[in-house]
């Protein structure tokens, strides 16, 4: 696994022991999972910590009546802990991953995992950032649907989205948008009328093109 | 500090060091605040760990409007993480803490956490483990909010004040309600007056008398 550059990852990569690299390196493997393709959640088992090594993995959360709401997305180099999260004690939710694109990744085992949880303290204080960081972007979420208008929330969506794409044509439709930011596919629908109206997108056949970024900007802000 | 039960509060207090207990039982100290002090967040400075004695803490997000949700309460034993913000990398987002009650608290200082941490595994997993609590809190908290009727969270509310004050008659207003549940207070105030029409409550200045427990816990499920 010499493709990977671990020294990146870790920033204390250095600090661990000779022994505690070699069993990163020995134990980690590669998989690929094609777009749509389920990582975890559901009926994956748990696999373990996981580095995005291309593609796009988005993490989400589901109800009971099947809505849904993307908690962060994961791109290259991003490291995946809630997906070792049978060996994470006092976790208490689900969380589901998925491949937005086709995606390789590395799969750091949870046995591992636990290994270096117990023997590295710089390793453990590394999980706790990381622990920190989802944890941050999750109260993003939560302030943005509390807190926030819905036209800047759809606005902000669609500024990551054309970033993400590099292209101001996207392909994706109004169900789609709605899972990603926790909302229903009439409200999602109803606002896109709206900013059309404004002359911020114009609506094609499963796509939306963004016409006006600095009003798109405007509505976030 | 000889009334504080360390060994209650951390699972692995047997696994420190002698040196690393006395500098925890050395460096922490005792602080009285009263019911609707700030303990945390706005003006207060970032204290470190909380160990609460007696009383009750509240920790909660604002919006930049002034509109409130609970995060998670706090009771005898349970300990703050989030108080130490300014020592926890990778925490981007700003909570508050205050007393709901007259409450007596252990402070655990920021340098001596820092210490701690990095020096003993067992603590830095301990923080791991506390910070994953909190972590699935306000997942909780943003399942309810997304996926969750209103009427099925307020009856949560309700159960969840009845059992804190021991009492089926609680002092709260619908304004106060409305911070906590993250809602707006004319919601509550409508809901509450459905929930009268249903006998399971009946209303009073400033005062809610639960009439029909099980109708309420109906409502959760």
């Amino acid at each position: 696994m010499e493709n990977i550059d671990y020294k990146g990852l870790f920033p204390n990569w250095d600090m661990l022991t000779a022994e505690q690299q070699q069993l990163l390196l020995d134990s980690c493997y590669e998989k690929k999972y094609n777009k749509g393709q389920q990582v975890h959640g559901g009926n994956e088992s748990c696999l373990g910590m996981l580095v995005v090594k291309s593609g796009l993995l988005r993490a989400y959360i589901v109800s009971e009546n099947g809505k849904e709401i993307t908690l962060y997305r994961l791109f290259p180099g991003d490291i995946c802990l809630l997906s070792a999260s049978c060996v994470l004690r006092n976790i208490s939710f689900e969380i589901f991953i998925e491949a937005s694109k086709d995606s390789e990744i590395c799969i750091i085992p949870t046995d591992t995992f636990q290994q270096l949880s117990e023997s590295s303290i710089v390793f453990s204080n590394y999980i706790t950032e990381l622990m920190a960081a989802r944890f941050s972007d999750v109260m993003w979420i939560l302030e943005q649907t509390l807190f926030t208008r819905f036209d800047s929330r759809l606005a902000s969506f669609l500024i990551e989205e054309s970033n993400i794409e590099q292209s101001k044509t996207l392909s994706i439709t109004h169900e789609e948008i709605a899972m990603h930011i926790g909302s229903a596919r009439e409200v999602v629908t109803k606002m896109l009328k709206y900013f059309t109206q404004e002359g911020i997108v114009e609506l094609s056949r499963g796509k939306i093109h963004i016409l006006d970024m600095r009003k798109l900007y405007g509505l976030v802000q």
